[in-house]
Formats: structure tokens, sequence, C-alpha cells
């Protein structure tokens, strides 16, 4: 294997074959090739691109570069979801106890906050006690005992991609969809899924914001997941205000307490039951979606998917009495309402905005070095379209300190838009993807009293 | 200066201006700014491109890695040749003596041989004793006290430069017309020139053998010289044979002491007095191309440039009792003659064949470690065209042994090609580039007894 003349080929826009990938990442992953080699041959592929054939050969060389997480020898449906990122997502941590208390076992491997957007691991960790750094021999042992586990990317899975990943960062080859496509399946195709929802976010708030790119990347997953035998589902989900009220980490798994006692913010539940029933659905345990929208109201209704995140946090060392009593959580000992300024309607809420602002109250890192500060936030009840009169409360700052408060304030007034018109927004869930093609989502058809 | 950005913008075609050139270059140089971002970006510039201006500020940054050889205390014309690589390409060796005996100092910066093409420092290190290491405080005096110094890039030179091309090597980003001009005239401007002429080589043996993008690389370096007051003029020249009849390094040093006594091959000639004159021209020594002719061969007649390459070798540590004893040079223990196989005529004399063919017989570096045998190589008298007869002497082979020989006889068959009829071959000379534009190349009409 000549690198350089690799990177020739693929910068002539030629194809390399699978062999010629296993090599190279095999040998990129133990430190015989150089960084400066795979960056070179990185920024040629965001310009030639990768066919399926070599998104596929990329993405299981990267899983051989690592251990996997071995489930065959359960038999039921193993189902995980993944996110493109958004500011206010939390439907993970709901989604994880209520699907695994319908017997569809959850594999959860999530991230920390990116950029503007939260992270999954963040937001648990803000439950006193819970560890999120399981060992894969754990995570499967947790998995075989109560159907879920929520774990991290640990050191053994996908070596080669977090090493890629890295490299991608700092060389600007991130935007790449095959790369991310790869990135992204290597992880969850080590997990041993039997299937895979995708939300992939569009709008101002999301990664890329353009939704025709977002498509093709869960195009491209799909596609990676249906070579594999793992089917893949995406939904198109708005991302141009954030989801649910809370943003930040003790405020978001708060709103989740609240969300499995069955008091979500209808944004968030919508999403959440959405995603959902594709997971029931993948993992065979609803015949339809309006089957699957039936089982998890109940679940919530009767209980058990609370009982089974209280399963989890007690599996993972943390303290279940959150569940009862939330002001366990960390809490910030400032807070102040942010109250709108004149009458009108709300015309948008920037997810951006709030998502930088939290970052800015010490909720989120600016480094890697950073430690995050759990209690911080905003839980903003206003959302785009509502009529609002001056003096009536928009939002809530949680912050350490009075300069919290007030650079929550300034945040606030940035993103918040008071206008004479209710603006226009994204659906809130646009299109669902699969192997068959796009369609636009519908509710099924279910009663509010079912 | 956020290098991932940097990177971002030229990635998506967009300009980097002058002072973040200079800030990325002197960072690199530094090793602030890590091999991988830089490979990453010298992809983004294949195929996104660099701009006039980028492309000064490139060059610039370059040479201010480093240091400069200052003749700015010389009034005279200060003019050097540079060669885009070939084989049997020795015009380096006699221009300099020839040039410099007729009142213009050259101050030559030469290479090593890289890949099939041989490089002007192991020719000269043929010669016993010679030196090429001068540091630029030697050559500067060298230059003001004899009027030429023939050096190889020194460590003081354009350090950014060697360093950008190893990773440029390492990184299939060696082919980017700007990167080359930029690289070619950042150590030649370091030379305090004032002027350049350039032998761009086109056919098979040549590097880039598209003649189209080597017309390009010429303007490039045309527009890089005319933005810092240094005209630069090129010719284009053939590539589709070897020049001359030697190929191998002391062989070519016999044949260069050979012109310059009045026997060199015709085709060497033709191509040596073509770009002299136009070193002449830009020195402003000769008015005309004609009057430019008259006095090369006038200084070759009367003894004068001979004399110039002794006093040459002589400061730099040579043994100039080559000059009347050719012998003293490296000689080869064997030697073979390769005759026609039959009748017919010459159709091609491949140069790729012959330089890897002299790398076969050790005359040339398979990896930068490898020591050279200087007295290897092929004299190879058919020329593309002429008529030969079963039996005659197409060349001679000149080996260290009997392995030696069998490998060279392998190479020339391979390498000449005898036809039913004389084939085509590219002219000469066929263009003359200059700031003006472009126009075919013209023999001055002086006559043979001038």
């Amino acid at each position: 294997m000549i690198v350089p003349r690799l990177i020739e080929r693929k910068r002539n826009g030629e194809r390399l074959v699978e062999a010629e990938w296993h090599q190279l990442i095999q040998a990129y992953a133990r430190g015989e090739v150089p960084d400066y080699q795979m960056s070179a041959l990185l920024m040629a592929i965001y310009f030639s691109g990768l066919d399926r054939g070599e998104t596929n050969a990329l993405t299981d060389s990267m899983i051989e570069s690592g251990a996997r997480l071995d489930l065959s020898h359960l038999d039921g449906p193993r189902i995980d979801k993944h996110s493109t990122g958004g500011v206010g997502d939390k439907t993970s941590l709901i989604l994880a106890p209520l699907i695994a208390s319908l017997g569809v076992a959850v594999p959860m491997m999530s991230g920390r906050g990116l950029g503007h957007t939260g992270g999954t691991l963040d937001k648990l960790e803000s439950i006193p006690g819970f560890r999120t750094n399981l060992s894969l021999a754990e995570a499967a042992r947790q998995i075989e005992e109560i159907g879920c586990a929520l774990i991290g990317q640990t050191e053994e899975i996908a070596p080669a991609d977090r090493k890629l990943y890295a490299l991608r960062d700092a060389t600007a080859t991130v935007e790449v969809i095959p790369l991310i496509a790869a990135s992204i399946m290597s992880k969850k195709l080590a997990e041993g899924l039997t299937g895979l929802v995708l939300d992939v976010k569009e709008g101002s708030g999301a990664f890329i914001p353009d939704p025709n790119r977002e498509g093709n990347l869960a195009k491209a997953m799909i596609q990676l997941g249906a070579d594999r035998g793992c089917p893949v589902v995406a939904l198109l989900t708005a991302m141009d205000r954030p989801l649910g009220f809370a943003c930040g980490n003790a405020l978001e798994v708060r709103e989740c307490i609240d969300a499995l006692k069955g008091g979500g913010p209808p944004d968030l539940m919508e999403v959440t039951y959405a995603l959902g029933a594709e997971m029931l659905m993948l993992g065979e345990v609803a015949g339809s979606a309006a089957d699957a929208w039936r089982r998890m109201r109940d679940a919530i209704r009767n209980g058990t998917a609370l009982e089974k995140f209280g399963e989890i946090i007690r599996a993972q060392g943390g303290d279940d009495r959150i569940l009862e009593d939330p002001s366990i959580l960390p809490s910030a000992p400032r807070t102040a309402d942010f109250l709108a300024g004149r009458d009108g309607f709300v015309s948008e809420v920037s997810p951006r905005t709030i998502g930088y602002g939290v970052i800015a109250l010490r909720g989120g890192r600016r480094t890697m070095e950073d430690t995050i500060d759990p209690a911080v936030g905003f839980v903003i009840t206003a959302k785009p379209g509502d009529r609002v009169t001056r003096g009536q409360t928009l939002a809530t700052i949680h912050a350490r300190d009075e300069a919290g408060i007030r650079e929550g304030k300034r945040v606030l007034s940035e993103a918040i838009t008071l206008d004479d018109t209710p603006g226009t927004c994204l659906d809130l869930i646009s299109l669902r993807i699969s192997q068959d093609g796009s369609a636009p989502w519908r509710r099924p058809a279910i009663g509010e009293q079912s």
C-alpha cells in the first residue's frame, strides 16, 4: 500500500477498493499512516466523494478497528435512536426507558455536547452518581438484565472513527456526508443493533441547516444500514426552535421526568412518540404507528416507563430518588423570569443563540477541558407563533450568580423575537425516510383518550 | 488565526488575504501549524486553486521564512536558468560558465535527480573534489569574484518551501501549478536575480507531459517574476527524447567539456544557445538573439567559456585538470556498444525509460539514502528520425559489471524503437513565452561561420 498513490487516485475521482480501505484504516488506527496523509485524503474525499461500496468499506473497517457490543445471544429486537443534534433535544432520555419498558432492548450509545448542541451524556451526568462510562461487558450485562444501557462511545468501540473524527474537526472536513454517515453508523453497528431510528434535524439550529443535505445524509445512513441487514428509518424534525421548554442539563432531566409522568411539553412528546413508534415498529413489537402510540401512552400512564428509568438509574449508580423528588438534582442558586417587552407574537426562538447561551452560563464546554455546571440554563415556555402580552413570562433563567442572570437576559433578548405577525416555522416533523423512499410524516389517527 | 477556518474558506473556493498567508506560512515554518492541517489545505488548493495575489503572498512568505543571497551590491545583471527537469539535460553546466564569461553574474541554485530525471548537483559532484554545499556567504563571495557559483538549496533558503515540498510529495499534492510556481520562484527570487530563464520541458519525459499545463506553469512563473520586478522568459523545449548524447553523471560532465570546446551534440548546443541568448538579453549584454549567439560562439571558440568553467571548478574545490584530461573523471570499468537489430529508422528514444535505466545501473537514487555511481550511464548517438542499418552502433553502455551491461541492453531495447518510417517528434524548441505572450521560437539568422 503506497498511501500517496491512494490519495492521488481518490483526488483524481477514482475509487479505492474494499481491501484498500481496510488496509488503510487499520494502518491508520495503529499509527502507521500519519495524520498528514489521512487529512489530505479526507480533503480529497470532500471534493471527490465516496460511492456506496467505499462508504460501506470505510464503515466496516472502522467497526473492525475495535470491539463490538455482542448482544447476539439476546433473542429480541435491539433498537437505538440517533439524533444529528439539537438544542433542548432530550428525547433519548425519555425513549430509552419508554421503549425498553415495552420489550425492546435499547443499547443506547450517546455523545457529549458539540458546538451549540447539548449531549445526552452531559445531561445524564447531572443525575447524582450516574455513571456513563460502562465497559462493553458491563453494558451487555445490563442490557440483558434490564433491557437498556445508556453509555458513551467507549475506548473499545471504533477507535479509528474516534481518531478520524478528531482529525476532521481540525481540518475542515467534518461536513462530508459519506464521512458523517460512516462515522455514525460504525458506532451504531458496533452496538449489534437490529434496527436504528434517526432523528435528522433541519433548520437554523441543525448542524447542516440545508434540509437537502440532511436528507442525503439520512439516505446514506439508510443505505449503509440496509447493506448490513440493519434497517434504518429517519424522521426529519424541526430545529428552527428548541425542542420542549428546558435547555440545560439538569433542567432537561427534570423535564424528562415530567414527561415520563405524563406532563411533557406537547412538541417534545410528539417527536418522542413519533421516534418511539418507529423503534417499536422496527422492533416488531407494534404492528402500526397507532398501536405504538397507544402502547407508549399506556406505559407512561401506568408508570412502567418511569419505573424502567428508575431501574436504569440504579443500575448505573445514580440516585433514583430524583424521580420522586427532582429537587435532589443540581439546581441553580439564582433564577429570574424573562418577560415580554411588548404585545405581539413570538416570531422566532433561535436554538443556536440559546445553545451558545447555555454554554455562556457555563452549562456547556468551550474547550474539551471545561467542566460543566449542570444546574444552569433556560426554561423557555414561549414558542414561535404564540400570542403574548407585555409583561408575560416567556422564559426563566437559571444561573449561578447575578452576572449569569444578566448574561441570560442578554441571550434571551437576542434569541426571542417578538413581532406583529406570528411568522413562519418548520413543520415539527416533516418527512419520514426509509429504504422505500420519503413520504410526508402523518400523526397516526388515535383518540386523545386512548 | 484559526487554521480550520482558513482551510474551510479555501475549501469553499474563497481567497485568503496576504496577511493570512504570511501568518500561516511563518507559523508552519516554526512548527506551530501541524502537517495534518497544512496537507488538508494543500489538497483544498489542488481543487480550489490560488489566484495571482495568493500565489504572490505564498511565494513572498516562503522567501521570508529564510535568508536571501544578497547580491544587491553588485552592479551588473544577475541571471539564472531553471529547467523543469529532463533526461540528458545538462545545459546548466555549459550555460553557467558560458554566460558568466560574457559578463552576466550567474547565481545558479540547482537540485538533485528527481523521479526519472537527472540533477545538476549530482552531475557536478562527479567532478573529483567539487563542493556544491557552499554557504550563502561563500556563494556571494564567489559570485562577486568570478561571476558564478553552482550551489544547492541551502538550509538557509526558503525553509518553509523545503518543508512544504516534502509534505506535498507525501500527500499527492505535487502537481498543482500555483504551488509549483511558488516553490520554484521562492527559491529563485531568494537568489536576488535581475532575470530568470525557464526551460519548460514538454513530451513524454517531462514531469507534466501535457504541454498546456506546462504553458500555464510558465505563465504563472512569468507573472510571479513580473510582480516582483524580476522578468522571466520561458522556452518550451522537447523532452520526448534525451537531450544530447550522454545520460549519466560523469558522462554528461564529459559531454559538457566537449561542448565548451566546440564539440557538443547539435541538439544540446541549440537548446543551450537558445536559453543562453535569453539570459544575455535579460542581462542586457546582448541587444538581439543574433548578437547573443555570436558572442556565445566566440566565447567557446576563443576558450574563455572553458576557462571560466575551470575557475568555477577550482573555486569550489574541484580538480580542474578534468578539462584537459577528462579521463580523470570517474569512468565505468565495463562498456559495450548497443547495435541496431535491423535496417530502418529510429522512431523513438524514450527519455523516461533511459532515465529509469540510469537509476537501474545505480547512476541515480531509488531512495533518498542511495549513493550514486557517477560513472555509469548511456551515450546514445541515435536520434529519432535517423536512418540506421543493421549492426550500426546506436549507443554505448557504461556499467560497473557484466550484470549492468545486460541491464543496460535490456533498457536500450525497450527505450529505442526502430521502424520502417521515421515517426514524428516534437520541435526541439517550440515556443517562447514572455510577459508579452507566446510566440513560436525561431533560430536567429546568423551565418554558420560567424
